[in-house]
């Protein structure tokens, strides 16, 4: 066995992708001290998403000053990958942790996104990666925008930065002083979710009550996104009320694709091309993937599903190494996965399973690999 | 792959062990249609040991009457395999189920077995497999002894066949009418437990409560069990107080060393003699073995452990499903498990996971013939 990759989802409440990269690892090494190992932790565009990216293929950790969540100045960073793509975590500049218990959706900005975004570019990256998650605002990325040059102007002509209680007051959106370097720069939102902008599955009314908003502010919030929406379609041409994923991290999945017109995109098939897996895939021998549950539902892209799509091609095996092995599975193989295994050891609930998640999985791999060694 | 062995335990309250030999070799074919599989059920003495031995290996199965465990004619049955070899479980003429409700320790009597016993050596068989458990009885196998020549025989000088509650009246034994057939064949005695004639860990206390007796009887039937020992020692200069495995079946195990000579042996290794398994192994594979629960106590004798301290020896790589795999498992690699997969595939009790264990192993099962079909 010359080389495995290891590219697995978290499984949810358990482990990360890291930690089961580092099992996976070590159980592989136990049998196999020569092989070659690339972890690939797989990030979903929260919280600790440039750090796996850094993590699977390397790169260096820009750190910069930018405005939070209430214009504050704050400490933040985003990613340079080798290939020169930059990473950035919405959460970074923009995220619930960094306004504590001071939870007001309708006052909070993105313009410190923006910013990094704006720093990137003006480094020279070509590529953006944006990962949307864990934000503490609902401004529908407008702040993420003015901080690279777009101008948003009220009914008496004056240009202002909305937030999302002031999304209402946009008469009018200028492109024209969007930041130059931006031109000819590829811009790939990471998002999993199909939820549209506005309505009963929108940012706000699904989204903002864990940012502080209560019933009567979900519903200005949305109003103001649908707003927003009209005049984007008015102004730049583009229709985001329609777009599935709009509605992710306060409609800032709409905005990435209004102001800047990036893609939205599944976050395993963002991994899977910034690491460049097809390449990697060449002489490897085995891979592992894997995920807390895997279902009939797995089949809808999860990340199990993104790499057998690819593993297959190549003809390359896929292991799935999971939590819960659901009911109805064939399509999964048909999909280009080899062999599923639980991690799953004894009859218990999960309750007490996922108090020893670590250990089983280390056993299940530890089995695994004995196994392969009889034929390899 | 050429040639596959199937030797799993029962999965206790799920599985019998043909059930999952059979689900095992669906598996094997799905992938292996032209693999020769063959399938091994283990009998651990009780009922179905006969069907299993034939099942395993082939041979006739020989129909008779003989006495029930209330001296009353039964229709019962002994297996004759391809070898010579007899194998007569208890439970066909002095087992539980053929005393119903009418359950009484003290009158019960193993007569009947030892008139299998009898026609199995008349037929010519040179060895014998006595399956233990599931008995009626509590007469310290006398019945069977009597039936094949013993004399017991009273304070008064008369000869009486003895059942519990009379034991107490044997003043002597006499051997000099045993069965002449009976000279120079090999009795193999299957017993799994260890617990002695009498005492705390004995046969009444310990299983005849199940066979009917209360408190009072349990106290008579183990002074007389003692009884019977101290003649047996006195007269046949055998020790069988200090016996383990003699409490097993009502003091049968402890009868059948005494009146036969019969050695006691684990099931596991009974029937790996019995299948020639050492033969078998040569040109196979691989080896499936299973039980319900793995752990540190398997290595006390079970199932695949037994099986392991053969397949190590002719390298052969052997794979145990079990139900649950338990801690401190390092040592069972240790004895030759090549490596141990659980059927558990998701975090539920065992109260819900028992009734799914037959879709549980299938699926298990699958994986593993997939994940073997990469390799081979």
């Amino acid at each position: 066995m010359k080389k495995i990759l290891l590219i697995p989802d978290s499984f949810k409440g358990t482990m990360s992708s890291s930690e089961i990269c580092e099992i996976m690892k070590k159980a592989i090494h136990t049998y196999y001290p020569e092989t070659e190992v690339i972890s690939i932790p797989v990030a979903d565009g929260g919280e600790g998403t440039v750090d796996s990216f850094l993590a699977a293929v390397g790169g260096k950790k820009v750190h910069l000053t930018v405005k939070g969540p209430y214009f504050e100045d704050i400490k933040s960073f985003y990613g340079i990958l080798p290939d020169n793509t930059a990473v950035v975590e919405m959460a970074a500049a923009a995220g619930l942790p960094l306004v504590g218990e001071n939870k007001h959706a309708e006052k909070t900005t993105t313009y410190g996104v923006g910013q990094l975004i704006s720093h990137a570019v003006a480094s020279g990256c070509r590529k953006i990666i944006i990962g949307l998650g864990g934000s503490a605002t609902n401004d529908g990325g407008t702040g993420a925008a003015a901080a690279l040059g777009v101008r948003f102007i009220n009914s008496k002509g004056e240009s202002f930065i909305p937030v999302g209680e002031s999304l209402s007051e946009i008469a009018s959106i200028d492109t024209s002083g969007l930041d130059p370097d931006l031109k000819g720069v590829e811009m790939i939102t990471m998002c999993d979710i199909d939820n549209p902008l506005c309505g009963p599955r929108g940012a706000a009314a699904v989204f903002a009550p864990q940012k502080g908003a209560d019933e009567a502010m979900v519903r200005i919030l949305d109003q103001n996104l649908a707003h927003m929406a009209e005049i984007v379609k008015k102004d730049l041409g583009r229709d985001i009320i329609n777009l599935k994923g709009a509605g992710a991290a306060g409609g800032m999945g709409g905005g990435m694709a209004a102001f800047f017109g990036s893609k939205l995109q599944m976050g395993i098939e963002t991994v899977l091309d910034a690491v460049h897996f097809n390449e990697l895939l060449d002489g490897a021998d085995l891979v592992f993937s894997g995920e807390g549950k895997i279902d009939s539902q797995s089949l809808g892209g999860k990340v199990v599903i993104g790499v057998a799509r690819r593993t297959k091609k190549k003809g390359v095996p896929l292991i799935a190494i999971v939590g819960d092995i659901g009911d109805d599975i064939e399509g999964v193989y048909d999909e280009g996965v080899s062999a599923i295994f639980s991690i799953n050891r004894v009859a218990i609930p999960f309750s007490e399973a996922k108090l020893r998640s670590k250990s089983d999985l280390a056993l299940t791999m530890d089995n695994l690999m004995r196994f392969i060694s009889l034929y390899r």
